[in-house]
């Protein structure tokens, strides 16, 4: 039982479901990859219980049936190791790889135990285009609360609100900030609001990044959510993360008491600046006052750290502090020549986006002044 | 009390001297750059006791004496992170660093707690072609002992061998392999052996790889050894290691039961699938056996490797085992398209050489076989 099959084409194949597998797991089939063979055609699945994978390939000299578990991390380098075009994979009780003059025995392990990756496809379905949600991707993905534990899921999530009046927005947040990119896909191309894990949305990136699939098929049944990459003959079946996501809108902030417009690449590096001598406090007060700010950063082993930038300023004087870091890392993703910076008030949430651009924002806490 | 001078050419300068800096002491100085002008020249030191580094530059619009200390780390960082051209720097009790708009405040160090950097320099001096050197450097580094504790003081450093026979040899060793290259700088340009420590061969390193001097002056005085970069006004002062390396020439075999030439890349390759399967075991089978190698690795969870490959084969067949991590790392490093293998014994240590080219050689011990 067995087929033969294109080194790379492979090796490929199994590196795409390098975020859809289990690493550290109790439960050792999650770690695998299942191998199966219907019709000349070969299915590779992986699963990490949230995230599941499934893409499928056409293979040659097929001899039998096929349906094995191996472990990906070691069949992936295996197959990137070897030097020979095409590769043989045979099952007799282990996994047998032959390429050129390579020879692997694998440990198998039961298929049957392979969690199933079903999916009703009679649910709703919309398609968005693969260039705008990838940029809308990178616009939020860096806000994402980086602690998976239970309590914190709703945050270490990625939020895909479809709103009613015919927009989608992501959301991340991490408590402190907020990040949102939007478009508008249509009153009449809606799902229902679904929350993504970060694994889940890594490997939905990842795959993203090499796909040659333009419009990509988006289907909702229950608290599932398929991904359909037509023309790479891939899917991403996730599982929805059960949990309530923050009210974002009302954290929004709808009225300004000071409006800044300022060169995007200038305060990008002084806030870097200003990193440096804040060391762990992240703590920069800015003074801005008539179309000038003045930036103050300081900590006691590291040292002192002030500048100055002139503005467009509408509304009030005032002073107020943030984390450089938080503002720098908003900038870095503002693709604007300049940017807007609008402040609501010393201790109200703060606004940073693209000057004439509603596409994305980001939104920091200000820090209480010390 | 003050200069100016070009940003980044001060920040250049003063990225040289990183590894020449202590990271973790528990002296402080030893994490400054101490800065000292001189009629006009600033001169940049640092040293970890180890290492000492020392560069000069002429600097602009000198007003007073200077002469301070501040951490290196921040230094750099901060001018890394300026926008403007030139800098000013000034010393009131503490460092100004004035760029554009920036304006940075650090705290200083005491410069006469900074260790002096002394060296006679009427020592024997002998001078070294740059390229060869970093050459020379490259082939046996890897296989300096990274534990740096001090009982193993003589094998985390390399070994600079001048030999009577008017031969220079760098050596490294692990204990469990060796590593040589050799070049001939004549019988009137020797010094007497020593043993530069791992951080300072890095140290050296760096300086290296950007160096504009071509001829590398060697000046040995005592314990102390100084590398002159005259094209780069840069000099480093190195404190050698009081430790005894051990007698490697006894231990290069000087007759075999078995020689192999064989291809290069390939056996890399095969080295690297061995490496795969045996996992933490570190170990390979090869049954060597009229002009073909069947190597074999295995390992309970991750599976089994068996592979041949044809060579040119003098002497016995033999059946031998070894690391093909450390085979691996010797084979990347050996540029010629075929490689001689040659086997003293079972138990004996193996010479892993490039075809015809003596100026390096790998020296690896089998593995005593399960």
């Amino acid at each position: 039982m067995g087929f033969q099959i294109n080194t790379k084409v492979l090796r490929d194949a199994v590196e795409l479901a390098n975020n859809a597998v289990s690493r550290k797991t109790t439960n050792p089939i999650l770690s695998g990859v299942k191998l199966y063979i219907e019709d000349n055609v070969l299915h590779i699945y992986t699963t990490d219980l949230q995230t599941g994978f499934h893409k499928w390939l056409k293979v040659e000299d097929v001899d039998g049936p096929f349906s094995t578990v191996v472990e990906q991390k070691v069949f992936l380098e295996i197959l990137s190791s070897l030097s020979s075009e095409t590769v043989r994979v045979d099952l007799d009780g282990v996994v047998r790889l032959t390429g050129g003059n390579s020879n692997f025995k694998l440990p198998i392990m039961d298929p049957e135990e392979f969690p199933a990756l079903t999916f009703d496809v009679s649910g709703n379905a919309i398609f968005l285009d693969k260039n705008i949600v990838s940029k809308m991707i990178d616009k939020v993905l860096f806000c994402v609360l980086k602690d998976s534990s239970p309590l914190s899921r709703n945050l270490n999530s990625v939020y895909w609100d479809f709103r009613r009046s015919g927009f989608l927005n992501l959301v991340t947040s991490d408590s402190f900030r907020l990040a949102l990119s939007e478009i508008e896909v249509g009153e009449e191309n809606l799902l229902s609001p679904f929350l993504l894990s970060l694994r889940s949305m890594e490997e939905l990136r990842l795959i993203l990044s090499s796909s040659k699939t333009e419009k990509i098929e988006i289907i909702q049944s229950g608290s599932q959510v398929l991904f359909n990459f037509e023309d790479d003959d891939l899917q991403l079946i996730f599982n929805t993360v059960e949990a309530e996501f923050p009210d974002y809108l009302a954290i929004i902030p709808q009225s300004f008491i000071t409006k800044i417009k300022a060169r995007t690449s200038d305060f990008l590096y002084i806030m870097k600046r200003m990193s440096i001598v804040s060391g762990k406090e992240e703590y920069t007060l800015m003074n801005i006052k008539d179309g000038l700010i003045v930036c103050y950063a300081s900590s006691p082993d590291i040292g002192e750290a002030k500048e100055e930038i002139k503005v467009e300023q509408e509304g009030e004087n005032i002073e107020i502090a943030y984390s450089p870091r938080f503002f720098r890392e908003a900038l870095e993703k503002i693709e604007t020549v300049e940017f807007e910076f609008n402040i609501s008030g010393e201790e109200l949430p703060t606004i940073l986006k693209p000057l004439e651009d509603n596409s994305y924002m980001y939104i920091i806490m200000p820090k209480r002044k010390a």
